[in-house]
C-alpha cells in the first residue's frame, strides 16, 4: 500500500453493539481499505472507526459508512455525554504515507459533495479543509449541537459548505476535514502536586505560550500517587515528541520533580518514534526507507 | 504478512549484471516471498540478496536461488577480494516478526537437507544453527576457501552437517544458519585522532570486555576530518543501540571528544528504533501494536 490515508470517523452510537457492528461491517467490505479498529464508548454513546486506504478506497468506505449509519442512527433519540451534531458526527482525513495534506483537503471536498448530494446532509469543512478561520475548530462548528442546528443555520454565517440550509431530520449535520495525525501522549510526574502538572501543561501548550501544536492539561493519577501532563500532539512533524518531553523535563526540574514515565495512548504513526530515535541517537541521513517493515509496505 | 523471516544470501557473482539479474528474478518469482534488495559489489565480485517471507516462502525462494545460481556460477573462475567457499556462499535466516530463533534453526536444517540432496553440495550449519561451538563463526568455517576445501574436508572435524564429504566441483560448499538481525551502526566523533576511535571501539566490543553483541573498530573519515566507531550490532534486542550510544558518549567525554552524529547503514528492523524512542521518552507499556504501520502488516 503506497498511499495511506487514515480516516477516523466518529458515529453517534456506542451502546447498540449490533448496530455498530453493521456499520463497521459495511466499512470493512468497501474495496481498497482496511478497517483497523472500532472503539465504542457507552457513556459517550459514540464509536470511533479507524480505517486506512488510498483516496479511492477511503472515498468508497465513507460512502458505505453513510449508507449504513444514516438509516440506523436517529439523533432525536440519542443521549450521551459527548457533544454531537450528526449521526456521523465528524470525518477526519489524515495523510500517513505518500499523501499530502493538500491531497486530503481535495479528498475532503469530494467526499463532502457526495454526502450532501447522496443524503441531503449539510457538510461543514473543518481543520485544514476549513473555508474560513472560524470553521477550523470543530468545537466551534458543533456549538448548539443537533438540537440547536436548525436555529443556528438561519444565520448566514453558518451556511454549510455543501448541502441544504437546514439539518437532516435524523442525521443532523457533519464535519469533514483534513488534519495532521494526532498523538495522545501523556507524561507522568513523580509528585502528587496537581498544581505542578497544571503549570507545566500551561507552559507547553499553545494557548499558554508554548508549542504551536500542543494541547495539554494537568490530570491527577490518584491510584499511582502521581500527576500527569496529558497532551494532544496535533502535528508531530512540526512539534515532535522529544522536544515536548525535554521541555517538560526542564520545567519539572525547576520544581525538583522527576519524569517517571510517559505513554502513547492508542495508535501512532511509526515516523513519530523514528524521529525520537533520530534525535537522541543523532542519526545522520536517516530515512524511513531503511526500515525493513516500511519496505514491506512499499512493496505491497 | 504475519510471519516475517528475512533471508540475505550472499552469492559469488558481483560483476556480471545479467547473471545476478537472472538469479534475482528466480528468487522474486518464488511464491510467498518479496525480494527487497539486491546489492552487488564488483571488487568483492559478490552480491547480497534480501528477501522476506514466511517459512514456506523462504524455503521455496532458497530452492529457486540454488536452482538458478549453481549452473551460473563456477568458483574455479571466480576472482574477488572477499573470501568465499561457495557459489551461494552463505544463507542467513533471520526472525523479524512472528517467528523465533528456534523456528529459524529448524528451517535452516530443512533447507540444508534439501540443498544437499538436490544439488550434492556439502552444507555447514553456522551461528545459532551450529552443531558445535567451533562452527558458530562463519569465518572459521570459510577458512581455506573454495580452493582449500577438498583438503580441509579430509579432516573428520570438518565433515559437513549435510551432504557429501567433498566440495561440489563448481559450487563448493555453503553455510546455512539462523542468526539475530544485524544492524550496521556507526558513531562519528569530533576528532581526527584515530586512536580515540580505536580505544572506544575496544571498550565497547565483546572481545575487548564490552557488550556481548557488539563488534567494533576504529575507522578514519579523512574527508570529514573525523573518526568513526564502526559497529556491527549482532543482537539489538539484548544489546540495544541506545546503550551502546550512551557508552560511546561517556567514553568519548573522557577524551574531551563529542559525538557529532551516528548512522545506520542499510536496513534495520523498526523495533530497534522503537526501543531507542522507548528508552529516551521513558515510554511505559509501549507495544509495537500501537504503531499504525505495524497494524497494516498484521492485517496483510
Amino acid at each position: 500500500m503506497r498511499t495511506i490515508i487514515e480516516c477516523v470517523p466518529n458515529i453517534s452510537e456506542g451502546l447498540d453493539r449490533e448496530r455498530v457492528g453493521e456499520v463497521a461491517a459495511a466499512v470493512a467490505a468497501a474495496k481498497g481499505v482496511r478497517l483497523l479498529d472500532v472503539s465504542s464508548d457507552p457513556s459517550h454513546n459514540r464509536s470511533v472507526l479507524t480505517f486506512v486506504g488510498d483516496a479511492e478506497g477511503v472515498r468508497a468506505a465513507v460512502r458505505a459508512l453513510f449508507d449504513a449509519a444514516v438509516p440506523r442512527i436517529d439523533l432525536n433519540k440519542h443521549r450521551g455525554e459527548h457533544p454531537r451534531m450528526g449521526a456521523v458526527d465528524v470525518v477526519p482525513l489524515i495523510p500517513i504515507r505518500g499523501a499530502t495534506v493538500e491531497q486530503c483537503v481535495a479528498l475532503s471536498r469530494e467526499i463532502a459533495a457526495e454526502i450532501a448530494s447522496r443524503h441531503g446532509i449539510p457538510v461543514y469543512l473543518y481543520e485544514d479543509s476549513a473555508s474560513s478561520e472560524s470553521r477550523r475548530n470543530l468545537a466551534e462548528i458543533r456549538k448548539g449541537e443537533f438540537e440547536g442546528f436548525a436555529e443556528k443555520m438561519k444565520d448566514p454565517k453558518w451556511a454549510p459548505d455543501f448541502g441544504p440550509g437546514r439539518p437532516h431530520a435524523t442525521a443532523g449535520v457533519v464535519a469533514v476535514g483534513a488534519r495532521a495525525p494526532l498523538i495522545a501522549y501523556n507524561i507522568n510526574l513523580g509528585t502528587r502536586e496537581l498544581a505542578v502538572a497544571e503549570k507545566i501543561a500551561n507552559a507547553i501548550r499553545h494557548v499558554g505560550g508554548g508549542f504551536r501544536y500542543v494541547k495539554a492539561m494537568g490530570v491527577e493519577l490518584a491510584s499511582r500517587g502521581q500527576v500527569q501532563v496529558s497532551i494532544n500532539m496535533t502535528n508531530y512533524r512540526k512539534t515532535p515528541l522529544h522536544r515536548v518531553f525535554e521541555c517538560v523535563r526542564s520545567e519539572a526540574e525547576r520544581y525538583g520533580v522527576p519524569i517517571v514515565g510517559s505513554e502513547i495512548v492508542g495508535l501512532t504513526p511509526a515516523e513519530a518514534l523514528y524521529r525520537a530515535a533520530e534525535h537522541y541517537l543523532r542519526l545522520e541521513n536517516f530515512s524511513s526507507d531503511q526500515v525493513l517493515e516500511a519496505r514491506l509496505l512499499e512493496e505491497d
